[in-house]
């Protein structure tokens, strides 16, 4: 009997799927570039997401979805290769005008080996507001019929954004947060996504209410991860923060060279050259 | 009279030239992706170099000219396009087994904007040995002599690699980087690079030998930038240095996340997100 050639993928989004379910809180690192996805895989991260600002950045765009589609399937393609562990695919609001066209963009970030998507329902023309409710999650509803017609059951990860945009009052948010995520679910969704919520007992209700795992983001003042798991959170993931981090690195080491004239900021603490070398053969 | 659509890349690249013969010694921050050339130029650089391990390691490959030809140019091209400064192109070896193709490289290289390269006499299948030296005074030529034709007066930078390969004596070091550099220099080369001498005196000796601009790497041991010019160097360049600091960093956030469970480490210093943003639009 012909093995079935996406066997290795499915086998791979089985394992992204049960992180989800069983076991410790799971880190997703979230990742920019080949070599960050590497380290994190090398330092014993189980799992990889790319992150859309910091792919933006590292390829000189600004966050959005200003960067061209073929692009950011090519870099997700090369995070996917550069690890063994499973990656998961920021793909904003879906790089689509029409639903059609997201589940496209879906079908395509699968093809390449990801095992995972994030979709937001933040605004895709930049507006600081939600996308229609019942609009965003028929989105949903179509890319989980597509992710199953597919074959490979990746972890469709929804994102909902009224903490990330500050919309409303805190418990405006807190109640759109969960309605929200609770119709993303029905629809299919596997892991329910809010961003920028970091009080812990906010959190606490969102585990309670939301009727799936539940994602949170690492952003300044949220509890430290043993933390998150004790309250119930499923997975942690940390956005552009760790890109923006080596970004002000790179910033302070441009600001030495150019003024005092010296490299000890790179070179007290850098991995050796040869051992860079070993990390990608 | 129509303009001359070439007369952009012109401009730079005379100014690039000037950059080696006048004012003071020239700091070519060397960059791996689209992020960290805007954070130099952002932080004052006055030239940024692409160096070919940083930009390997970023896409998931090893040092060498493992990464494809193609994607190398498309990286290339990136970090032209996400800097408004004169950027120029570390080509290894010049990515072909001909000096035909190794021409036809340049050529590709020129027309993605960048106003220089960096060619290096090591042996282009890792072997610890240089290339003979006739031969590559040859590639030097034509690669000079197909600048000439393009119009535009791109940097062309001779490396050898004596010291860099460690091969033979110090005495050996010395006598073939020298021979060797004056060699490609006949031949045209705009500057010569000798990377991983670091002695002061023996800076001297390559400055005063050497019939052209001098580029030295700002290895391990290497000193200041201050007592470099002081030395007569024209110019210098740190490799993968940079990188390779920003990936231990990311090592040691993933350690916090997979350890102590804590953000410490990209949340204390990092470029904020708004601001991230506003580089690159």
């Amino acid at each position: 009997m012909p093995r079935n050639p996406l066997q290795g993928a499915v086998d791979k989004a089985r394992r992204f799927q049960t992180l989800h379910r069983e076991g410790d809180i799971l880190v997703v690192c979230n990742a920019w570039d080949g070599a960050s996805a590497r380290v994190f895989e090398h330092a014993g991260a189980q799992a990889v997401g790319t992150g859309s600002a910091g792919v933006a950045f590292s390829h000189g765009y600004a966050d959005g979805e200003i960067m061209p589609r073929e692009k950011v399937l090519a870099a997700i393609g090369e995070i996917v290769g550069a690890v063994d562990v499973p990656v998961t695919a920021d793909i904003v609001t879906g790089y689509g005008d029409t639903i059609d066209a997201v589940v496209d963009m879906v079908r395509s970030v699968i093809a390449l080996g990801a095992v995972g998507v994030n979709i937001e329902d933040s605004d895709a023309l930049g507006e600081a507001r939600l996308a229609d409710a019942s609009l965003q999650t028929e989105k949903i509803r179509a890319v989980c019929e597509a992710v199953r017609k597919s074959g490979v059951p990746i972890v469709v990860n929804a994102r909902t954004d009224s903490y990330w945009l500050k919309l409303g009052s805190e418990a405006d948010r807190l109640s759109e947060s969960i309605a929200r995520a609770n119709c993303y679910r029905e629809a299919g969704a596997d892991c329910l996504f809010v961003p920028s919520v970091v009080d812990a007992r906010t959190i606490k209700t969102l585990v309670g209410e939301i009727a799936g795992p539940l994602n949170v983001l690492a952003v300044a003042g949220c509890p430290p991860i043993a933390q998150l798991q004790q309250l119930g959170v499923r997975r942690v993931s940390q956005g552009s923060g760790p890109m923006r981090a080596t970004m002000m690195l790179t910033r302070r080491i441009a600001q030495d060279l150019l003024s005092s004239g010296t490299y000890a900021r790179f070179h007290d603490d850098a991995i050796p050259y040869a051992e860079a070398n070993r990390l990608f053969e």
